[in-house]
Order: structure tokens, then sequence, then C-alpha cells
């Protein structure tokens, strides 16, 4: 495999423009500008695929793909330190979880070495498993967060990058929170700085301002980081209304909810990451959606740690962006496919309630499943529409992110029969591969991950 | 790697003998005698385990495994026609899924050459997998039904393999089904004489006799089968009370539940498999505890076909043995971590309720949870437990089925970074590995699957 810049790929490809409406693109030839956007996408039956392809041809710029082409998949939700700790410790309760085990992994993220090591093997996993773009909550450490985005430049992920601001001794151990809330904002405007200035980053890593969520923060640091955003125009992450104990503690602190409270600091726009959202109110979600806000739906860290599943459909239903998170290490896999699964899954059993006791017809809530087709859209379009990033999708002005599936890969775990129907065949692929069928990764036309070493 | 037939093994293994106990066997010597048997295990605190290591190693007969060894899994419910379709369709109701999916391709194994292929598929995925046992609903064909045997043979697969009974109009198509009582009846024991005398059996593949669900047969051919368990000592596998509908189905039949209506028959005896029992009541599991019986919980197909969670925590309470089942292709999944986790899963959002506009209090089922440790003794002990088998831990007298995880495979999803506590290490490898990282396979001490080829 190779760089694509400038290059046109034959391939069958399969994309999700929206929710429940998945293609497939057959046959199609996609021509990749010197930058790595999407010039035209030409399928057999348009005009000029023919002529099209035999021109490529001629001039060596045309490669034949095969297995099949996915866009990358837009993870909304890691926290990049907790890659250590994946899988681990999920019996806990939250707060026991938070301080037994990750306040004091993320503490140990001061030493430059250990965030290295960590971090280089968090950013080739990732995209081995092919994520393409991540948005990463770091730790309280400027050099090991900078560190990161470096990484993700050098081994080509898109990825928004965030330092993490916690200054509220109330929740947060003193031996893992900011000094104060000026620390906390001299630090987030630090790696602002610094990410902007990293050399051949050509816009593929970008600040994001992250707020760990508002039980970490004091007003003046959510005040604070809200001027910073209306000042850079920076992308906001932060969990929001993860769970019913989280949801009261912002209710009871400020009388109002989660999302408002945001709202009332400038911290809800139009490329803002809200983690979770399970206990949204209906008020919340129309707020949400009128600012243009996103949601990173967890489906597997809400089965540990949010107490009942997001309410996607209702959500979708009201106009809120949504995509799918990891939550790394909340959620015990590193895989958007894994991640996209079990929103099927858990849709499906907040459809039909889970409790057998309970008579069926008061058992579940009704009209809230999604297919595994509306999953792989909120996996990459909708994931890339949260971002308001031009990925996720197979047409003109995208930025070429892609990876290629190998039904025949050694150790994969993929068996295409042939015979099925293209619903079929996109399910069997979702529903099947493992990271070894991942066989290449592309972001911006360039390869990138272990295909590209 | 190498068969272990009279060899000794030094390794790092976990095991988990007990639900919730699972122990890291570190720098085990295992040794294995020329029948597959493990003979004894010996830690480096139990005198003689160097004195032992040495004498093996002078032998020529000490192997020494990188990466951590664990049972293998049993799968305890798989219907092996329905391979070919695995992850698809999963969005209709079951009996849609039946009518339009399932049964015209399990019509399909009538041609031997199309089993041939799909079968030969199936065993090596699922080897490769790292299930060492299974057991198989085939299809109504007997030929088909055989070679699915013969091939669990051939790979290595330790299996139980049954010819489907199917006979009732009311719910099974024309086009597939026994003509009448008889010829189902005929063809169980048919199947049943034949799989004795494949060559070379040596135990690893019995015959299982397979009612579909009771929904599916007549008081004729229940009847009948009871008795050929009851001449032939043969196992029994079906579904049980998956769903409202399937339970409540049998009840306006019999005025008594699925369970007490496989005891009037016969079919239920200390090597039952029952699929499912999400709607098992409590009688019925004590009925079901009583006559030893056990449970294939399949809990990834339970959220697109039961409409509820399978009460795990409450069968055990009462006594009941459980294991896990991939129910391939009603659940979407061939891998048993993946069977494993989503057991957690599931035990997870029955506990916590799953609909956040229910409040907290009232929205789940306390004490419904189960930790990885445990699911990983589903996954392998309990299963053993259900079939009345000596695998699934290493202990004297069990047989050495074994799978060897290696972390660094390429493709592989794991990342061990060192210094974890035992419970975080057997967390990491349950949660993060994927076939990739299988990379040996044994079954009463020899290898089988790919590691084999
Ligand atoms: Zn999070
Ligand atoms: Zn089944």
């Amino acid at each position: 495999m190779r760089d694509l810049l400038g290059c046109s790929v034959l391939c069958d490809a399969f994309h999700a423009p929206a929710p429940g409406a998945a293609t497939r693109l057959r046959n199609a030839l996609i021509r990749i500008d010197r930058d790595g956007v999407i010039e035209r996408v030409l399928l057999p039956d348009d005009p000029g695929h023919g002529v099209a392809v035999k021109q490529a041809d001629r001039d060596g710029a045309l490669l034949r793909l095969d297995g099949f082409l996915l866009p990358g998949f837009v993870d909304l939700h890691v926290h990049a330190p907790q890659i250590r700790q994946l899988g681990q410790a999920l019996d806990l309760p939250l707060e026991e979880w938070l301080l037994r085990y990750t306040f004091p992994l993320e503490a140990r993220f001061a030493d430059l070495a250990f965030a290295e090591t960590s971090y280089a093997a968090l950013v080739a996993d990732l995209l081995d498993g092919g994520t393409t773009t991540a948005v990463y909550f770091g730790t309280l450490h400027g050099p090991a967060t900078l560190r990161l985005a470096e990484l993700c430049v050098a081994l080509g992920q898109r990825a928004m990058v965030g330092r993490v601001a916690m200054d509220r001794a109330e929740l947060c151990p003193a031996h893992y929170r900011d000094l104060d809330a000026n620390a906390a904002l001299d630090g987030t405007l630090a790696l602002i700085e610094r990410i902007a200035s990293i050399p051949d980053n050509r816009g593929l890593v970008r600040p994001i301002v992250t707020p760990r969520f508002v039980p970490a923060c004091t007003d003046a640091l959510l005040d604070g980081l809200g001027e910073i955003v209306r000042a850079h125009g920076c992308a906001v992450q932060t969990h929001c209304s993860e769970s019913d104990w989280a949801h009261n503690d912002v209710l009871q602190r400020f009388g109002r909810s989660d999302a408002a409270v945001l709202d009332g600091f400038g911290l809800l726009t139009r490329r803002t990451v809200l983690a979770h959202g399970v206990a949204l109110e209906q008020d919340d979600m129309d707020l949400i959606a009128r600012k243009g806000a996103g949601v990173a739906h967890c489906a597997l860290s809400n089965a540990y740690f949010a107490g009942a599943v997001f309410p996607l459909r209702a959500a979708l239903a009201r106009g809120v962006r949504v995509g799918l998170g990891t939550d790394i290490s909340g959620g015990p896999s590193a895989s958007m496919f894994e991640a996209a699964r079990m929103a099927v899954a858990a849709s499906r059993m907040l459809e039909s309630g889970v409790d057998p006791s309970v008579p069926p017809e008061r058992r579940g809530r009704p009209g809230s499943r999604i297919d595994i087709a509306t999953a792989f859209h909120l996996a990459t379009a909708g994931g890339a529409a949260v971002l308001d990033l031009p990925v996720g999708r197979f047409a003109p002005g995208m930025l070429f992110d892609a990876i290629r599936i190998d039904p025949h890969a050694p150790g994969g775990t993929l068996r295409v029969w042939g015979g099925e129907s293209d619903a079929d065949l996109l399910a069997t692929l979702l529903y099947g591969a493992s990271r070894a069928n991942v066989a290449s990764v592309w972001t911006g036309g360039r390869l990138a991950g272990r295909s590209a070493r």
C-alpha cells in the first residue's frame, strides 16, 4: 500500500452519510488530490467512469484496492492516559475507580518518558484498529499532552487533544488537580499555542478546551475556559450528565442542568463534544441541538458507570448531533467496531427493557432501537459532523480518511461467502471484523499507523 | 508449538474453578499424560516443583510456554449452519428471521458439498478463536450433520453434535421440517450410531438429542426423543423459555412451563443444555437445579431476540448450572471472549436498569451483576460442568484443553504493560484479546485448529 495523494483508487466501498442510510459504492473510482481531499467519486453508471479509470491507469496513478473501503472511524471520547488500565477495575463504583485507579494513573504522566511510551502505543493501537480521528482527554500535564499531539502528527492520526482542567478541591484530590483556576487557564492556553506550532501539523491535530466535568471545576475556571473558547475559536470537550449522580450534583450546585451551566459559561458551541449525556432531559437536548453541540455516545462505558442507556433515538429525533466514543477506559475496548456494536445492542435493550420479571409492555421504551447501519453512520459521518470536520464519507470535498478491510487477513475474524445483499455484507463486515482485518489506514490520503511502517 | 502428550509445560496460566474465583498459576508445571489428561499441577511453592522441572527437562519433555495459558472455551450453544449468516438480519422479529433467513439457509444443508465448505470454516474459526468445546445444533440432514461431527474429529474440536428434530406443522414450514415424528426419531438414532463409529473419534465428539424447541415439536416427537435419551444415555439440547413469546406458547399448549414439559418427556437430565432461559420462573429454576440440567446463557443473542436479560445471578443462587453460548447466529459474534464480555455488560444493565426516565431506585434489579472473572468461569469450567465434561480448568484428571494467549501477536489487540495485579492482568486479557492473540489451541493435549496446520 502507498500514499494516495494525486491518485485514484478503484474500490468496493461502503459509507453511511445519514442515520440508517448506508450505501455501497461498488467499483467506485475515488480521485484524491495532492492535499488528500477527495476530488470526485465516480460509479460505473456515472458518465466518464470508464474513461477516467483508463486515464488514471495510463498516468500510473490508479490503485486497485482489494477488500472493502470504509471511512475511518471517529472516536469522540478517549482518555489517553487510561489506555494503561484498559479493561481494569470496572467493578468499582465511579468514585473509587477515580480515586484508586484513575487519578493516580493520570498523575504518573508528569513523567514524560512514561507518557511517551504510553501514548505512542495508544495512537498506534487506535490507528491500527481503524480510528482515523480521535478526541483526546490528556492529563493535567502540558509536556505530556503536547507529546500526545506530536505523536498524532508523527503517526498520522487526525486528533483533537486537550489538557485536562480540574481545580475544584471538593472533587479532585490534592495530589492530582490544578493549583487554581489560573494555573489551569495558563496550561490550557500554553497547549493551544504549542499545538499550533508543531512542525508538519498541516491541521491534522488541533487543541480542544477540556474541563473534566462541571463537578471538577470551579466557577472561575469554567468562566475562564469560556473566554478562551471565545477568543481562540477552539473546540470544547467535557462530560455532561453522565449519570444520575453527575446530573444531580450540578443541579444542586447551580439549580440548572449540566448543559445549561456549560452554556452559561460559553462552553456549549457548534464544536462542543459532550460525553455520555445519559441523564439529559428534553430541555437539555433542545438546548444542545439549538447550539449545534454534539454528544459522544459511549454505550460500553455506560453499562459500567452511567446506570442507564443514553436515549439515542430521542436525541436524534430532537436534532442533537451524535457520534460514538470508546471512553477508554470507562469502556473496556479500544475498538470502534465494538463501540458501534454495543450502541446497537444497548439500543435494543433500552427498547425491550431488561428485567424479565416486569411485564413486556412496561419493561422497555418502544422506538429506541438503532440498526448497525445507523451505528456505522454515528461512528463515521456522525462523529465528523459533531466535530465539524470534512471526513467520514466518500464525497467531493471530504478528506480521504479511510480504512481497508481485508476479509482474508491472517488472524482476522471475517468470512465473506459471496452472494450477500449489500446490507447483509455491510452487517457482516461491521459485526465481524477485528483489528487484524484492518489492513490499511489512510488519513488525508496518507498511509498511517502500522500500514505506513 | 507441538502436541503435549506425555509432556510437561512450564507456563503462566489462569483458570476459574468457581464463580468469582479466578486464580493465577504462575510458573506452573502442568504434566500431561499420554492420553491428554492432566496428571499433576505443581506451583513453585509446592514440594517437588524444582525437581520435576529439571527431570522433565532432562527427559526432553519440557515445554516452556510464552504468553498466558487459559482453559479453552466451552461454547454451549451454536447453530452450525447459521455461521453463513453471522451478523445478518438482526433487525427482524424472530418469526421473520426464521422464515426469511434461517430456515431457507438451513434447508440448503441438504447439499453435502455446501455443508462441507460451511462446516470446515466454522470449526476452524471457532477453534482459532479459542473454543475447544462446542455444542452444535446441525440441521435436519443426517449426512451434513455427520460431516460436521467428522470435521470436529479431523480438526480436533471437542463437540456435541445434534441433528435438529422439528416436525410440528404449526411452526415449521413445509419445505423445512421432519416428515413426521418417526422420521425425526429415525434420523436422530441414525446419527447417534454414525457418530459412535467415526474412526479416531476417541470420545472427542458425541451425539446430542436436539429437539429444536417445544413449539417446533409434536408430543409424539418429544416423547420418542425422551425414550432415546433413556435408552442411549445421550445428552440433550433445546431452547427453553427464550422469550415471553416462547414461554407463553408452551404454557398455552401444555398448561405448564417449558422446563416442566421437557421434564415430563424425560428431556431434563444431568446433561441437558437449555439455551437462553430468559423467561424462566423460580419454580423452573428449582426444577432445573434438582435435575442437574444447565443453562446456556447467550447474552448477545438475548439483546436481539429475547426481549430481556437472563437473570443469571438468580439462577446461580438457586443452584442452576450455567455456561455461556454465542448462539451463532442469534448472536452476531463467534467469539467466546465477546460472549463473556457481554455477559458482564448485560448483568450490569440488568442491575442498574436501562431507562434514564425511570428513577434509579425503580430502574434495575439490585444484585444482578457479575464480574469478568465470573464470566471467565462460566465460559470455561461452568460450561464444562453443564456438560459433565472433565475440561475447563487445570487440575489432575482434567483433559488438557487449553489456549495460549500471545500479547504480542501481530494483528492482536493486547497491551500488557507489566506491574498489574493478577486480577487486573486477567481482566486485561479477557477484555482485550481477539482471535489474533490466540496463538495455540490444544484439545486433549493435541494441537488443534490453525496452530496444528
Ligand atoms: Zn470520559
Ligand atoms: Zn439458538
